[in-house]
């Protein structure tokens, strides 16, 4: 076989770099070094669509060239080479693809099945996000373990309250694990706006709350009401509080938006006939009855992972869809009338294309709104119920929260990656992103979901040094998740969530996270610049 | 065989009735019908020792008395009789003694290995109680769950607060059973003065209070500092400002002494090494070493029932007797030096009675206070460790709970037992206990460690009225559990301990309390007089 060179991060082979959109022309140069004769196809395959073989043309000594101005489908399209070596005698077939790392350089492959294809994103729309979230530092808050202000008011029932902040987070389950009471360290509102000046200190410049409408627990992702703000948390008039006072301060507040699901004990469904009895479990007629799937009414009904607790949506229903973004009082009407700055949306991959669509739509009256998703895979290849879904091709998410690039991070400062994987595997990302949307993604090392990265890192501070400083020097918008710079600590879920140790404010942790959000903020390259990587075994590095 | 007649609590056949002191000649009347001569032996015993077979002397036709002034053992005495037939041919030997429910009319034996023996107590001094004491109506008060004055304050480490004081109470444990963070409603010393004004008005003139010295749990058996009250309860002026307000209003209050263990984490074992570091598990070399039994240190001690968390103490040590009543700043001197009225004392029967008697000593300095065990059963007859405890024989205590009241009034009431079983077993502890304390004892339907009345009676409130009832014109001083009058209910521990609902107070079952209060209150031979008690198949009736 011949000496085959492709790199499809490489201008020579490739250009442009990268996804790109829709109607631009493309071309690959594939180097081919053999002393047969030769001809070269090029593969090509929308998403799961049929194949199609192209002929390459040679335009000078063992280069063939495809210029493409024809990929007209938004999504991807998967490409690869076929090359046939003739000689006196004989005809070689083979193929010339991508490594399972992904993109760059290939390898060559005998068995047309075996072809792991290059991809090449075309999007829709370039999405420029507004250029306070492009400069935004990020700090997310978990509204209940972050600062309390007061006294513990407003309890629901049967929840518990942390004697101590100090008091490790603790689920108390059944036997059969199901969570009896939720326990709740109390933090509120009037706590939160009592440390924005805490948080201009630190440098940051926008919040991202887990969720803060009436719920059952204390982490609030189970909505009871869409409505309301959680009674522990504060009220309406707290909330307007404290989205004036971040505006006073030139600072930003995303919500999370909760929509693939709703607590059982919320008003919409009412399973303990708590919530007024008008409910789908309480009755046929509920104006939210045919937001559920019950399959024997009204015991037997879809749940977020079988969560019984969490009965799942039908967001393909009309009635639902107005009431989140359609009617004039909507969910997001109030909510983006009372000054937020944009919204992530929990679970994305449960939230149909249509219904995230029909959420950006109603973002166009609030420009300076931002949209992010929860995704946890690659954004722009990801498939869910077999669907290749549409986030970030336009008119859709801004940008996905990026956990494989928290992934490489810790990889790499752990070295259980080695430098060469965690640059691949970054370019990678870098290649199948919109470049808008690589700019755009909510980074972090760390998240709610997460163990805490100091954990993560065995507490070593030089691997923090290190993994803060390339969250805020890589391409995204950095995101900090409260309190890691204070130096908790913890595993998963519950550990995660201990209450921001005010008296015990960790020093050197607190001094990494100022000295590199200052660098951030000093070099503007950072926000917009393209990114350039360089790897040996033992070196990895950067350049923007 | 002869038909024989006697009756333990008739004067005809034994006078006086009941317990008499060490010292007075008792005359035993005994009646037989037969026309074969007969002779009549009384034998007796004195507890566990050896049998003694005293002729008594035919006074007229039928009648064979004894007269006895030699009982100077302090306990009681076995006595049953046994009669010798004669007639031509043959001696005939049978015996007579008590039944299964105990004294009163008895019956005949075949065999004297069968017998059960009637008893005879011989007390060394009368325990008149201080007026006060004999007057009370007592209101038993589990401090968390009574009243709240003002925000939590002062948790310790890994507690919960229940978010409402509505919430049912709920423990927290393990899949091993073991509680892993103890709940609180956050009761405090603050709200019990603040409803004072509520328990005068209800007829209360005495408080009961469970535990309120440093502990790790809301009931505060697990003693962590004898001299502290608990921070959760509020300071020692608190108590001190308590105290003083309740004597203004002519009310009394009593401690529960808790000194068989201590809590595992207290500064005497200090387990976890968060106290100071000089407890028993932390040093041989600690003061409070020799008060705990190690059989391999430190890990295996003894403990309550085998509980870890509640290393028993050795009564015995004479250190521990300094400290609890001995020294001049002994654990009591302080308390009593701050103006309460007495003490209940936990689990008396792991208490030796020298270590009782020890601190009922101490007690002679405070003529007005009153010392109350927690005895489960007859505490006359009690025998705990194989030996008969003398806690109510004088020098002891003046009371015991009398749970056996309890079950007597809820047997009746229920209907669970016939009215002839009930009045026969309220004779027996009434022959069984010196009148006097019998007058003293400490009456209750209901504590922390049973389940609440309302409950215990199906919730029937025509049921309450009666065992109120009787609560209230029975003799002995009537103990209310706190809550059983405004409608509180719950099975045992924890649901017995839900906080006092005090927006939510049920008038009828108030009502029932208020009424029976005012008519102990008003008939003075409640206090003080004498019990006569009739009944038939279908009807119990009392006269006092």
């Amino acid at each position: 076989m011949a000496k085959i060179t492709y790199n499809s991060w490489l201008q020579e082979h490739k250009r442009p770099f990268g996804a790109v959109l829709v109607g631009t022309t493309i071309e690959f140069d594939l180097m081919i070094q053999t002393n047969h004769q030769v001809t070269v196809n090029i593969v090509l395959q929308f998403e799961n669509g049929f194949k199609s073989y192209e002929k390459m043309t040679a335009i000078s000594d063992g280069i063939f060239r495809m210029t493409l101005s024809n990929l007209t489908e938004i999504g991807y399209y998967n490409y690869y080479f076929q090359i046939t070596e003739f000689d006196d005698t004989h005809e070689y077939r083979y193929f010339y693809g991508a490594t399972e790392i992904g993109g760059g350089p290939g390898t060559t492959y005998v068995n047309e099945i075996s072809v792991i294809p290059y991809t090449q994103t075309i999007f829709l729309k370039r999405e420029e996000a507004p250029d306070w979230y492009r400069q935004a530092i990020f700090y997310q808050i978990f509204p209940d373990s972050f600062a309390r202000k007061g006294h513990l008011e407003n309890p629901k029932d049967n929840i518990f309250f942390y004697g101590k902040e100090t008091d490790p987070p603790y689920y108390i389950r059944e036997g059969n694990g199901d969570i009896t009471h939720w326990t709740y360290y109390g933090g509120n509102i009037a706590g939160i706006i009592d440390k924005i000046p805490y948080l201009k200190l630190l440098g940051v410049t926008s919040l991202y709350f887990n969720p803060i409408f009436e719920a059952r627990s204390s982490h609030r992702y189970d909505t009871s009401d869409y409505m309301k703000i959680d009674p522990v948390l504060g009220t309406e008039a707290d909330f307007k509080q404290l989205v004036d006072t971040l505006h006073q301060h030139d600072m930003r507040l995303i919500l999370d938006g909760v929509f693939s699901h709703v607590g059982r004990n919320s008003k919409y469904f009412d399973f303990d006939g708590k919530s007024g009895g008008q409910g789908a479990y309480q009755t046929t007629q509920s104006p939210y009855f045919d937001w559920f799937t019950f399959n024997q009414y009204p015991d037997d009904y879809k749940s977020w992972w079988g969560i019984k607790d969490l009965p799942t949506i039908d967001k393909t229903k009309e009635s639902f869809q107005q009431y989140i973004y359609g009617e004039s009082d909507s969910v997001l009407s109030k909510w983006n009338g009372l000054g937020i700055d944009g919204w992530r949306l929990d679970v994305a991959d449960e939230l149909p294309d249509d219904f995230i669509k029909g959420i950006r739509d109603t973002l166009e009256n609030y420009p300076e709104q931002v949209l992010i998703g929860e995704v946890w895979e690659d954004a722009s290849r990801k498939i869910a119920y077999e669907q290749h879904r549409k986030y970030i091709y336009g008119d859709a998410l801004h940008a996905a929260m990026n956990y494989p690039f928290r992934d490489i991070i810790i990889g790499l400062v752990t070295s259980e990656m080695s430098p060469e994987t965690a640059a691949r595997k970054l370019m990678q990302l870098s290649e199948n992103y919109p470049a808008d949307v690589f700019l755009n993604n909510f980074n972090n090392i760390g998240t709610h979901d997460t163990e805490r990265i100091l954990t993560r890192l065995g507490e070593n501070l030089t691997k923090l040094d290190l993994a803060v400083g390339l969250l805020m020097i890589l391409p995204g918008v950095p995101t900090i998740y409260y309190g890691d710079e204070a130096g908790l600590i913890g595993h998963k879920d519950p550990e995660n969530r201990a209450f921001f140790p005010w008296k015990n404010v960790n020093e050197s942790t607190s001094k990494i996270y100022q000295k590199w959000i200052k660098i951030r903020q000093s070099a503007p390259v950072l926000i917009t610049g393209n990114l350039s990587l360089f790897y040996s075994d033992r070196i990895f590095g950067l350049i923007r």
